[in-house]
């Protein structure tokens, strides 16, 4: 049996609008009318319809999530800590996966949009989403850049790459290979890529950047992998932009005949909670997941609250020393 | 500027009333009338507001996963398809990460259900949510027993235990040990320990199992594990009931200095994307994630239409060969 606003009127003993009154806190209203109905809801267990309390509140209390996939170690823990926070403060969480696929992620904007959401933390790596230009909705991005009204939080992603690959040329690798996605796709993670480049060109180092797709299937990315050994036979170092390139890279180099790392170093980015547990062996640049999260929620609860925010924060990695290097 | 359902009146030349009878395909109209309020639609790119559109269906294409967190490979993977699944079939994701809390699982149903979505795939790990007996919604379970008329999707739980256990005998192992979860959990998951316990008597054997809880954290986890070399230290062979302990497992032995798999040998159960990316040499239980995804969804979409459906259904899992046997 489902409990209706009516069945409290009837047990408090007073009309339906004034029920909906005190569920919703306006008007004037007794303490003891307020008691009254009060002791009838815990007495009824009636929860009230969250669809028709919207209609006289704004907020939904929903946030969407978009990211690539959680079925990815980082983004997996990312969108874990995301929810923790969000719930603490409140929210329910829509989540959607728009993996290799910007329709897909057009439609779940439009769509949460449509559900009338409260804000969006979105770092999925899809690009020319139009909507969220027209989104009038408060949005935070994970290392994305959206537009310039729109707070972007990040790790440290130039100092990442300066770390990873100031280990690799210390530990004596003189030709290093970095992987990176698309240019094209406008995200902070290609400061990675800089700071590879600067660094490389300041130990008057040849800097060879090789596309590996974060989108793509795992047959794809086995082959880009395959081809850096043809095309680069004296590489000695390489610098994967994320761990499970890493370990893609780790995994063909032993199939040839490489000895990590005596013959090979290889340092990754991103030093999830799963990648340390499954791969400690792995030398990675550690995000700062749970700081991210915290400071994604916050903003984006400043935003909902039309409250100004920075707009960009930028948060500190550090090295997951494993035996990589 | 958000467009509302006036503009498109306005621009159509007709009522309220009847672009809300069209939106909602309700009550008699002509063929040159729906065309006119579906150009004025496309024309100012309307988007109907799903919170009022409710009110008319009932259905809110919104479906509720509840698990222990996606920040688990297996549980990340097996959301990661669920979602995309859902997503195929029109319905959107409402995320809950119940780990470690009975009282989070507890407030997460309770605001699905005042959120009114169609139904919920369930696969926290939880004891005593009593909400789920009264929620008079369609609910599907994965590897969890909930209530004699909540249908189940698990794999085939009593052979992957089978085939992990004959594997450690067949390549040597006398001393295995077994690691479960708390057996007052109601989840089919036991059967593996109970396939594993029937197997080693077979064989003349002692079962042993050691208590390692999904929802400790790893240091509670890393001091069970080291346990079981302190008290069984003749153990060869090990069968952890999932990959993150086998990964602690092997780590901890290794510490220890024991060779894997020549001191000992050990076997996971799950086998997820990423454990077979970064831990390929994990010989694993590999548990049939898409057809689960498929099977649950599949399962939930026709007790929301309605249909009777199978109460329990388990699809076979295989061997992934690593080098831990």
């Amino acid at each position: 049996m489902v409990v209706k606003i009516d069945d409290v009127a009837k047990v408090a003993g007073v009309s339906k609008t004034t029920v909906s009154r005190v569920l919703n806190n306006r008007g004037y209203l007794s303490e003891k009318t307020i008691k009254k109905v009060h002791d009838a809801i815990d007495y009824l267990n009636y929860q009230p319809n969250a669809v028709a309390r919207q209609l006289y509140k704004k907020e939904t209390k929903l946030v969407g999530l978009i990211f690539p996939t959680v079925d990815n170690p980082f983004f997996g823990e990312l969108v874990a800590e995301l929810e923790k926070r969000l719930f603490d403060a409140g929210f329910k969480v829509l989540i959607g996966n728009s993996m290799n696929d910007p329709e897909k992620e057009e439609t779940y904007l439009k769509e949460l949009i449509s559900n009338q959401v409260d804000g969006l933390i979105v770092g999925a790596q899809n690009i020319g989403i139009d909507e969220y230009h027209n989104a009038n909705l408060p949005v935070v991005a994970i290392d994305r850049v959206m537009n310039e009204d729109i707070p972007v939080i990040s790790s440290d992603n130039y100092m990442g790459g300066k770390l990873a690959t100031e280990l690799l040329i210390n530990s004596g690798a003189k030709h290093i290979i970095n992987t990176d996605g698309p240019r094209n796709l406008e995200t902070p993670a290609h400061r990675r890529r800089d700071a590879y480049e600067d660094v490389m060109k300041d130990h008057g180092l040849d800097p060879h950047t090789c596309l590996i797709d974060f989108n793509w299937d795992m047959d794809q990315k086995a082959k880009a992998v395959q081809e850096i050994f043809t095309e680069y036979p004296e590489v000695d170092g390489i610098f994967a932009t994320n761990d499970i390139d890493a370990a893609l890279i780790w995994q063909t180099a032993t199939k040839l005949g490489y000895k990590i790392p005596d013959d090979l170093k290889i340092v990754g980015y991103d030093g999830s909670n799963t990648t340390r547990m499954l791969l400690p062996e792995l030398t990675t640049i550690q995000q700062p997941v749970e700081e991210m999260a915290t400071a994604a929620v916050k903003t984006l609860i400043q935003r909902i609250d039309g409250k100004k925010t920075d707009l960009e924060q930028t948060i500190p990695v550090k090295v997951w020393q494993g035996q990589s290097i």
